[in-house]
C-alpha cells in the first residue's frame, strides 16, 4: 500500500468549534463531507484525544466554519496546533456566535454550518460525529480553502537540510506538533492529528 | 439555512466500482475521506437506490478510483449518468483489476484504493460505507479532479434560456438525471443522485 495513493484525496480545511461545561474550544480539521439528505446530514471526524473531540462528546453541537482561500498560517496555528487543554483559543477574541452560543470564524471563511450530533461512531483513533443542520450561512465570495492549497501554498516550507547539524526532534508535517529527540519511534503516531512515522520531518540543532 | 454554504465544501471526483454475483458496476461519486488510522479507514456514501450501492452491499469490496484533471465529461457522464440496471458499463473497456478481480480507472485517474466494508450505516436516502484499504497505488503525477473543477470546468454549461421556449423536462445540475415534464414536483428527489429541486435546471423545447 502506497501512502502517497492517500495525498490524492482531496478535502477542505475548517475550524471546528464546541461549547460544553462553559468551556468554548476549536481545532482545524480537514474531515467534513455531506452523507445524506431529508434531512441533511454531515460527517465530520475528530481524534479521540483531542479536546474539541471530548467536548462535543458532551455538548453534542459545534459550529464548523469553513476556512477560505485568504486563511493566513497564523490563524491556523492558533486553532490547529496547540490544545485548548492548556490556552484558551477564544481569549480575548471577538467572535460572532450561533444560536446555541457557539463561536464561528467572523473573517478567512467563506461559510459556516451549525450542527447538531445525530450519531457517533468510535473508530479507535478518531471518532465519526454525523449530524443534522441546524443553520447554514454563507460568509463571503471567497473561494474554500483546499487541503492540497493548504499543503502546497499556506504552510511554510521545510528548511532544507544543514550540512553540519544534527537532528534534535522531529515535526509532524500535517499539524505541526513537535516530538523531542532525535530518532523517532518507528511505530509513533502524532497525538495532536494521529499521523504516523511517514507526515514526520526532521527538526535540526 | 442556505443551501449554497454546503456548495463550499470541497470534495474530490471517483469512479466507485465493484463486482458482485458476477455482475460488476460502478458510478461517479464525490464522497471519501479518510476516517481513522491504525488499520487506515476511508468512508465513503452510496444513494441507496443507486446499482453499485445494492452491489457494495452484497460483495462488500469496492475499488476507488480517483479521477484527474486530465478526465473528460464523456468519461463521467458514461460512468455516472446512465444505470448499471440498463447497460454493462465495462463491456468492451479494457480496464486493469485489482486483486480482487474489480476493474479500475487505468486512465484519467491519478489513484485507486483497493478496499472492503468493515461497517455500514443505512443514512435513509445513504448508505456509509467504512472500510479498510487493502491496496493503494499512485497511478500517475496529474492533479486529483475536484468537484468544483468538475462543475466550473469540466461540466457543460447551462443552455441560456431561449425567448419564446417551453420548459419541457428538468435536468439534475449534479448528475444529469432528467425529468420528463414542464413542472417538477416542489419535494422531488432526483432518483440517480438523490439531490433536490435547487439543483435541476429547466430544459426547453
Amino acid at each position: 500500500m502506497d501512502n502517497k495513493a492517500l495525498y490524492k484525496l482531496s478535502y477542505g480545511v475548517f475550524m471546528l468549534a464546541t461549547t460544553a461545561d462553559g468551556k468554548t474550544n476549536g481545532c482545524i480539521t480537514n474531515t467534513c463531507m455531506q452523507v445524506a439528505n431529508d434531512p441533511v446530514r454531515i460527517a465530520i471526524c475528530c481524534i479521540n484525544s483531542n479536546y474539541t473531540c471530548e467536548l462535543i462528546k458532551k455538548s453534542g453541537v459545534f459550529t464548523l466554519s469553513m476556512l477560505d482561500d485568504t486563511c493566513s498560517f497564523e490563524t491556523i496555528k492558533h486553532f490547529g496546533m496547540q490544545s485548548g487543554r492548556n490556552v484558551d483559543k477564544f481569549d480575548g477574541i471577538n467572535m460572532p456566535k450561533d444560536d446555541k452560543g457557539i463561536p464561528y470564524m467572523g473573517w478567512m471563511s467563506c461559510a459556516v454550518i451549525s450542527a447538531t450530533v445525530v450519531d457517533s461512531i468510535d473508530l479507535g483513533s478518531h471518532t465519526m460525529f454525523i449530524a443534522v443542520i441546524d443553520d447554514a450561512k454563507v460568509l463571503s465570495e471567497n473561494g474554500p480553502l483546499t487541503y492540497a492549497d493548504y499543503q502546497n501554498r499556506v504552510k511554510p516550507k521545510p528548511q532544507p537540510k544543514p550540512e553540519d547539524k544534527k537532528i534534535v526532534a522531529w515535526r509532524c508535517k500535517i499539524c505541526g506538533f513537535v516530538y523531542e529527540g532525535s530518532e523517532l519511534p518507528k511505530d509513533y503516531l502524532c497525538p495532536t492529528c494521529g499521523h504516523g512515522v511517514d507526515d514526520f520531518e526532521p527538526v535540526y540543532a
